[in-house]
């Protein structure tokens, strides 16, 4: 059997590249991802694979950090010009971006993988230093950009629902591949739990190119300490005046932003394990001589625990209220994303190490239990859920050696690890429901 | 004669007030105002002025603040669009912008006037509170606002040219009427008196609607204590990185430019006289999840003397210097525009309050010698270098009810000084060239 | 006439060195100043003057900025020991310091002359760079310094007292000379207002070594523009905790003040004169590793008009309170002096300057009419007091060579302008009081 | 034997309450715990140990964070009038504070056991709701609290030492009993180790009251991650100036502290594990209208590796250099104390537990393996030093209620633990050195 999976996986190889390339040359961030859910839904349908989209996998209500109606427009305009297929995008209208593809092989469990699909807003370095750039794949999306590996995560789900189909035959029960948007801003899988997606889930599985595992021929078997995390914008309006006859007369928003970040990041570190706090952007000011009546920040908190991040947002309202008073300035806070922490589960990490185990690609000694995400994923929105109705569930890391840092614009990784990522999915799936 | 003039200035009040409509809707920011320097351009030629511009008003060494090649090109592209003589355009390339035209009218002094014709960068207010959007003429133009009554001077100076063609029998010297561009921001004169616009120039009279003179009916006769101002640019550049795996692995733009922002604030006031600072605005970030790896701020500093304004461009620096060593950030700062202080001659004012006191528009109780500008305004250097070769100069301000503070955007004037303006700037022609 | 006024001051000229130098060795701030007011007292009486001190001259409701009870009698102890008369300083319990004398002469107006006398909170520079160090009259009081002048006020005080009684034959009317305490901190002239101290004054005359005459020779005859100014304190009070083991449990004062100091000193220049601010003490924290509980901060604002440094003082308020909230502390914000802006009048500047005229020691190119006083003095509460009841008024300024600005801690004046500023004095109330 | 080792230690559980309260009262901050040496060495020298003080324990070279010469003397002297043995002060003389006894029982190992001794800079509360005011024993120094529990450890420690003198028939080897200084700062353990006093040491044995353990019962076996730290103070020079007349003259060394401030808590959380950073204390300014020329600040960084306090280290540096720029001030930097991570032996844990599983004075349910310091204690230092030469260690924890967290002024412990806090460690001798 091992020889059979192994040559038909071999036998995609070139294509996962090319997926990978086409999908980070044309990155689409949260709930635009019109382009990349069209192509995807595309070939699952082609696979002979149940599909769902739209409605049926994002709960509208659930949905934080959504662009604009008249953006939104923007993007499906350019989705169809990049060859995303006009009728599938218009069944995503309003951003109801993603897809899921179910694939039933008779009785039995029913098992759940996890892609996640958007890219970050970052503009992609352009240089020949740069893989991409210097192979022709680099972003050609403005403010867009595949930074976090999700191209391929993208690229090695398709490959393993063509793989599957051809080991139907070895598979008992129903095979559930998820591609889900937003993940940055831990937004796309709350809405896509809300809309049902992992109901009468019994097994998920989902995992990450890179981040704590960034040789390649590395896995890690298990994620613990996802963490809690929660993204916000915050709005602030002033009052702009003659920045030299009348200075006086103005309500100077920029200055309550920069006081806001600067004291956002001052709030205490905690006793009781990570924290985090970003402004990532701040944008403020009409002209030179104006006293700024307008800032933006968008700022996230994080918590090893739920109750961790949920002290780094109370003490965040606190900071926001004062900066705003400091300055006599309106603001308005908007919740833009939320997930909790989560666990994988040590049943689940045992047979995804025995198949790594088994494979030639990775380096024996490099095979970890268990890690720390340190970081937030929304996948544990997902798993949570799944164990909550009494399934189990684990996330994985792929080795991959990393040009950069993720959320760099040099970030690039090593596609050697796209076929064995396949080959791991598939393996575990044969494992779990033989 | 009095009788004639006021007659021939009163024929062209509804044309005054569609130009300056015409103008507002079309806001153009420095060395962007292709369409205002052509529609100003052609009607001069059709007077019969002698005009200049290009490279004969602008003396490209020293503009500072220049948009890039590729905005500038976008501007002349939509300047045609909106109705600007496209050979006209093409002769301001480079964003030459501005015009000059003269009107000899036999032997005798010269006496220049000068219009300021640019906009700001602010978006204007669009409700029915705001008369321009209630009549129709407020902004189609992105980020751009007349929002400083340079539409009305452009207008003014546009009716002045009109009326002297009529009464130039009156006339002993030549008279040339500067359309300056890039007030905003104090670019504009620079070049155009390193291009040699004022050589030769024995007296020169200048005007502000609005500013000190908030009633209509009121009239100022003389500015002093201009104050003298620099202009810069600030981008920070620090390292990305992902804000929940790795913070510590990036260097942090945006508290670099936000620690910034308010320490240059805090830069002490002065003891000698009138000091400002202003970060009008400040971009960073590029996602929220990324540790920001690039910030811009935008900044002046102001002073009532050229010393005081040197000591906050001094102390500035520092505060740059160190807040971007604060965050392990490089930092690239660039002067965008400077000007000096400025006082009005006496002699000039008396002349003015004369004819202003002569006119029944103006309130009697409500001619004021003198003020202080408490601002900055790029005629100073005008005037200084007329000064500088013999000259005189004045600077006048025309009473306007106001909505709101200059550069708000709530911003508009009472159209019902744009007449006497004429008038004023004609009887001051008719005066001192007798 | 000329002759015996120049005689009689020249003849004591070596005790005003003597007076001066002794005050400088003992300086006492604010409402401590009972040895400087206890000499000063007894030598009135000495010379017949009628003395009234205690709550006769200080209105204890209205005093501000008193130091402890416990710290008062700590104070009126060490008087004690330096040489004060223990019933005299009994007398100023509660720290009524100051002391008023009367000289009556028949009939005629009555005129006040007044004399600051209190020191800084400032410890001086000992080093042999410094004259009085050099000379061993260098303060032996802990946080005490006279480095503002008023050692050399209180100095030429009791002279003028002195020489007035060997004239009194030439006066007509009552010369009622008045030694104020806490004019830093401008806490000093409201009380004695209050007090009825310049009740039926018709003429008051003050002045200041130094300030904006810095030249030994010089004389400025008038002050205008003395700024408005609010002082207050402010504590913070948070909650400790152990910033190791649960940092998150604390509520951080030091920040909060931190933050407050910043932001304090970004408030925007106001566009009609001059303002300031300064946070001139923070004080917080307990040890190194507890997050600090508490904090305090010691504040003044001013402006060039009253309603400047309202704006001054309201906008502060804001920021103190935004700071606060940013922190989660709580704050006490206690006024602590307060004091008008005021203007000279034009009749007293002719009679000084006519006088200073007169007088070989002053530089006939360096009499100035007017200068502004850029800074605050409680003096103007006296003026505005004596001119609301018809009187006049003006503050003129004696100029001496200084070794460091005003509250430097190198600060020293010219000895040499003591004996012509008590002639001064003498001949302005010898003209007036004619 | 169980019974005979209770039996005696409840014999003296009264006097372990007395000197509790006794070192409570008489609280004395690092390098001045001269009372507290004193009292501890002549009661062991009473009990028949051998004893070191002085230069014999502490390392002078290796101090940081000593006291002014000045300030060691008034300490001397309040030590001797607080009832200290003079001749024992003058062997510390320099703040060579701290003692150590030696117990020799015949061949064996040797052991040693560190009981640290030092209180906080902080003013104890003074109210009636307070356990140590009600009862009479709550601090009588200023500035100075036993709020972490010291106390405690010391009156443990002396009862050790009284304990085992009775039992030392039973010991077979050489029992070191260390009283440490300084721990607080850990500025203590390293000038100790320096000084030899862990050479030859097999065991080392310390614990803390309460911490992680805030239950009355409760017991923690051993620690793991001590927070590596480091100490440091800096000071700020600027220039002063008058607030009012020439603000612009001043170096503002306030301003400089407050931006270190606040950006120093901004510096980034660290993926690799816990970090902290804390300005404990900041004390700036001279009086209320004078620039503000000096500050002072008190920090210390920490992290759960020593790499990571490296990384908080080495970008205060960066943060405090920048400040010091932004605002033209020079500044010193001073380490006042550093200590490193730390692990315990598995081995050691495995004895206490089951020591402390024996007696009845532990919840069976309350005794856990393993914590995490989550804070720093230099006895680190000292157990990193004897692993380094193949020895043991473990660090336990004795719980108890405790009425606010530690390093509060309202900290107080059940004192219940004193007893069986003896007990445990006596059994940790008779079981290891047997």
């Amino acid at each position: 059997m091992t020889d059979r999976v192994k040559e038909i996986v071999d036998g995609i190889a070139g294509k996962l590249v090319q997926y990978r390339r086409d999908f980070h040359k044309h990155p689409e961030s949260g709930w635009t991802e019109f382009r990349t859910t069209s192509i995807i839904a595309s070939k699952l349908k082609e696979l002979g694979y149940e599909i769902k989209l739209g409605k049926d996998v994002i709960c509208k209500e659930s949905m934080m950090g959504v662009p604009s109606e008249q953006d939104l427009e923007l993007h499906m305009k350019r989705a169809v010009e990049q060859g995303a297929d006009p009728e599938l995008v218009q069944m995503m209208k309003g951003g109801l971006t993603g897809v899921v593809g179910e694939l039933k092989c008779g009785e039995g469990p029913v098992m759940a993988l996890r892609f996640d699909i958007d890219s970050n807003d970052i503009s992609e370095v352009q240089d020949e230093s740069h893989f991409p750039y210097r192979e022709g794949f680099v972003s050609i999306n403005q403010n867009a950009m595949h930074a976090c590996g999700h191209d391929g995560h993208a690229s090695i789900g398709l490959g393993v629902a063509e793989v599957l189909t051809k080991l139907k035959d070895q598979i008992k029960g129903t095979v559930r591949i998820i591609f889900q948007p937003g993940e940055e801003g831990v937004r796309g899988a709350g809405p896509m739990v809300d809309a049902g997606v992992v109901d009468g889930v019994d097994f998920i599985l989902g995992g990450h190119i890179g981040f704590r595992a960034t040789k390649t021929g590395q896995f890690i078997c298990s994620t613990d300490k996802f963490l809690a995390t929660t993204k916000f914008d915050v709005t602030f309006t002033g009052v702009p005046a003659h920045a030299g006859g009348a200075p006086e007369a103005g309500k100077n928003a920029l200055l309550a932003a920069a006081a806001a970040a600067l004291n956002l990041h001052a709030i205490p570190r905690h006793g009781e394990g990570a924290s985090r706090i970003t402004v990532g952007v701040l944008n403020a000011g009409q002209g030179r001589n104006v006293i700024p009546p307008n800032a933006l920040i968008k700022v996230e908190t994080r918590g090893e625990t739920s109750e961790i991040d949920d002290f780094m947002f109370e003490s965040a309202k606190n900071v926001i209220d004062g900066a705003a008073k400091m300055y006599g300035v309106k603001y308005d806070l908007k919740l833009m994303g939320k997930t909790k922490s989560g666990e994988s589960d040590a049943e689940m990490m045992e047979i995804v190490k025995k198949i790594a185990e088994s494979m030639d690609f990775f380096d024996k000694n490099e095979i970890i239990d268990k890690t720390n995400m340190g970081g937030s994923e929304d996948y544990s929105h997902m798993m949570t859920a799944v164990q909550k109705s009494g399934g189990k569930g684990t996330f994985v890391m792929f080795g991959s050696e990393l040009t950069a840092g993720h959320h760099d614009y040099h970030f690039n990784f090593d596609e050697s690890c796209l076929a064995p990522g396949v080959e791991l999915y598939v393996r575990s799936v044969l494992n779990i429901l033989s």
